[in-house]
């Protein structure tokens, strides 16, 4: 991990262009070899829905190193003990699902932040190797902490949460908001109602001062919501790219 | 493994077309299901120059047995051991590489028979399980064994290896043919002498009754080998569906 | 996972019998094929004390969807990322560890049930390509989700984890209620203490509308259990077949 | 496991020398075969800042089974489910992280005992068959059950800590101590307020009864350690013995 | 690996009864440690038509070790490197399939032994561990290397083959036998010419000094065996005790 | 593999020193991580008497190439399938045991090298994404292959083995080379017929223009042999650096 998630966020914000994240889906090394040859700038390793345990995300993190391409994670839970392993085998960045209260996001700020911040337990190993022994103390000002906005508890709670210190900002995951407030998972949503939340959400985290990151499904929502200025979009998963181009290829062949 | 290869044949004959099959270099459970939602006769596990151990392949055809996909297997070599234990997983399909002469067909076709026709161990744990008590009997008669021509010496000796008992036909690997050639290892061969070589395997194969298949890299020259008649068009790997995905995402969302 | 779990539930009771579910420790697919060729209805994975974690669990749902063998799980403990991921995975049954009260009952069916009856997080990647875009939609009509009833609290507390919305009824662990009632782990209790308690699980739930289910480790415990008129008995697991018929051969061939 | 921790702590109680534990990092079983090979008393699995999951720790026990070296396990949190499992296992040994309250003290004592002193639920597979059938009922009397102080708050809760049922003492963690301590994280503590707390952590243990144990990084500070009447010292890590030996065999080479 | 091959057969031969043989096709250690609960004096890893993998058998080997289990490989193949690892690994049985003439027996021999006798590669880390510093020099004398014989051809070159320095005997496989024989793969041959020529290559193979061993599917026949007198008698694999002790309990709990 | 292993050759020549290459018996990627600390110029992955097979190989390579440390490999034999895979992979090293005649060299050139030097077949999936397209045209420039001298007969026909195209030296493996010599596996010989012979290789292979590389167990023995001049030389394997440091270990603490 030679490329820190810091380098390629100072270089997006240079560019005044939206951080562009890749998402995995599979614990597959050769899949991050195979998206590493395109121009993301960081993945996350999807650790909830994805299939992605621990121990694969850390083979990963080791593909990732030598190709240069910094790694997020989205952890099953906001656990504390899932989220402390992933920062100690480098990861810098941590999309934490379901973030719906200023106590949720307390709770995340104190895994990921060591003492007096947090309480972040000493020993990273992979961390210390690859950022050098003053990681410690460096540590929180690399991190990206984004708190998961993805139900209408959250919504309500949204400038408690933006409040908490020690979390960078938000994620929001559309399918989930869509299915707590209009009860359809939708993950590209069009409903009004859902569209002017998500949109909220931005604005209320970038008013206070937090990043504001979003999920998506396909390349053309990824970049009406790059234009529209969120901080970070993520991209097409693994799985979603592959699958769209196995069936246009069998639809080509096929004649 | 409910549905059989030999399903997937019949059914394309009588359709009057080839036989669509899908390749496979990494060993991910979760991209043979994904693949698995299209339309493929049949995936290929490359243990050649994929990243498919033995161990692994016997696990994605478990996985293969639950969506219905019959699956070959490209073994690491003409080897015994392998391709006796790729046929007890219950793969009915063998594409061997580098069958450069009748002696190698021979070791090849003693290989997937049993006696008389073979020396073929018996031990079918998998296959008995998935295919019947009887599966030793009409094992041969369910079998897809091909070939791979790739060099100069194997073009000269195609005669003779169409002609060995227990082969059934040829596949063409176009880069390694390419390569003895004319010196450059090209997927999709333009250079006439090439392009009329493939040509005259297929020709030859199918005036000996047997069978033909050819390896691409692109859907579009896939069609065309398709509107040439060949008897199975083999389509990009899941790393070049991924790849070619991953590249256009990234362009589109970049801008 | 072709075969859904309601499917074998609807046969078993229009045969009028009780669901016969098999329990798997280990981890290993080869155990769970050759239990399939057996006329189990289901087969029920350990992730507590058996040897099976979440990721083998994945691998063992992808072979025992060739198999049309539905697969319920116990998860280790009754935690959130856990449950989901097993229902993302596919298994439609939840065995779920020391429910002791009504507490514990409604933080099951929080996991288990989509918003707005729960707060289970969208994303069902195998789930979704087993059963159908329409799976969120009907997933809760669809899972057997059972509480353990394995303690003298969860004894008291009985009605009201019955009366809880969202749990299909209950599941007796004989060895931990002996334990706690009598200070004995007996797996097939024989005090008439204990059995007394067992029975009045079984008719409690029953009469509650809900689903008994009890763990036996002998055919002959099993059959009685069936007899007596459980919606579900459990067999003996994997070990304890393979010890007891490794036992009987050795002894057989000493002589 | 046939060798049992309670007989390695006679053993070095009858001989008046503290136990002496060897610490892996790493989930090779080559690794720990290589220490095997020299006099540790124990070795100490760490699941918490090493890279060894629950299902490599179970393989790690089976290696040391054969090498007559009992194992002690650093769970990754206070958590319920996972020590179950490693206590299943056949784990005697549980350096529980992060013990800071009397409370985190009763959660752990709960976890790692079987009614009616604790909670543990029945079902030892590997303890039972390493230990015997009467395994549950002296599980107890063999546990190593050791609260980690390594913080701030801890140090104040410690005379409760030690006072509760079930634990046997206390393991110092230095290195966290330090960072809430002084905002160092130092493994071998020179700083005199820290020095003096680690010390009166181990009068205060065996004051109480307790069984008071330490990290250490180096040999040196170790034997410091063992000669001030710790009852157990660790050794350097796995990783720390490889990378001091892999440092100076480069140095000398190089010349 | 504490215990040794040589001291299992030291037993049985002093008690005037063949070594009784178990039978592993799955690598998984919790099989392993069921099945060495009884009386079985080693059981054989089935790397041929099992399902285990040389990394596997190390795994099961560790585990054997820890369970005073002798084990024997029956490697894939006759092959160098495959049998080799084995050896380093601490196995000291080695059931080499499709030993069909002296040519093949040579090469076994070189493969098993040091220089001057064969041909063996110096490097056993994990024999080397388990028994000595002077592994190397008495290997020999404690390895039981049988020769496979499985076809007419071996039949017929029988004499030669236990004329061959370095093998101590044949082993049995009467499937092979029997479809090379009269073209049916069964198990526990009935046809008197394959019966007879059973009897006859035990009798060869003993007139000669040699060991002599014969794999069974049931303990019925495995009982016959050892009253003929055959040196080893294998008992039913893993998979079939499983299976048989899944059907009974499966049709006793239906009723 | 962002460095390739010809710049760490160059830059060893430039600075008039030996390649310092590590040796690696375990397939563990956190041992890699602990040896890239210090200055080895590479490290040699043992797939014969080391524990990896050729998918931990990949794996290890993937962590390698995030270290800048150059990758060879052992393979477990003089094998066309093996050999070819670990290429593919991007290992640009390869340390062929027992070569013991020119046709054993002929047999390792056909399998490094693309026609018309060899037979190589072509897919390098990782290679070239490591090195780039053009890695199929400059591969054969950037390989060391080098011949193991182990035995006698290869001491005799080392002229032979040495004027083979495509073998770029040799490399000593002085245990097997003393067990054929004096029946004595002595990794460090001190015998003056078997260091005659020692010496005799290098001198043969550098006067015939080859590159000469020993063997080494010590840090000590490493430094004379790279006195004397040869080409490379290896230090202790992971596991030997290990052993010693915890023997140390153990004894400094016990005093």
């Amino acid at each position: 991990m030679t490329r820190r998630l810091s380098h390629a966020l100072a270089e997006a914000r240079t560019a005044g262009r939206p951080l562009l994240n890749g998402w995995m889906m599979t614990p597959e090394p050769a899949v991050l070899e195979a998206l590493a040859a395109h121009d993301w700038d960081c993945l996350t390793l999807d650790l909830q829905h994805g299939q992605i345990d621990p121990t694969q995300a850390r083979t990963l993190a080791r593909t990732a190193a030598g190709l240069d391409l910094p790694l997020l994670a989205r952890p099953a839970w906001n656990d504390m003990a899932q989220i402390s392993r992933l920062l100690d085998d480098g990861f810098e960045g941590i999309i934490c699902p379901m973030v719906n209260s200023a106590a949720d996001a307390r709770q995340l700020a104190r895994a990921v932040h060591y003492a007096p911040s947090g309480e972040r337990s000493y020993g990273p190993v992979r961390a210390r190797a690859a950022y050098g022994a003053d990681y410690w103390k460096e540590s929180s000002d690399n991190l990206l902490v984004l708190a998961m906005i993805e139900t209408r508890e959250a919504l309500e709670a949204l400038p408690d949460i933006l409040a908490v210190d020690g979390i960078s900002g938000v994620y929001v995951g559309p399918a989930d908001l869509s299915l707590t407030m209009i009860g359809q998972p939708t993950g590209e949503p069009t409903n009004p109602e859902v569209v002017a939340a998500v949109d909220r959400i931005r604005e209320t985290a970038q008013a206070a001062g937090g990043f504001a990151a979003v999920h998506n499904l396909t390349p053309d929502h990824a970049s009406k919501m790059a234009a529209k200025g969120w901080d970070m979009v993520t991209g097409p998963s693994d799985i979603a790219l592959l699958s769209g181009a196995s069936a246009a290829a069998v639809k080509q062949i096929r004649g």
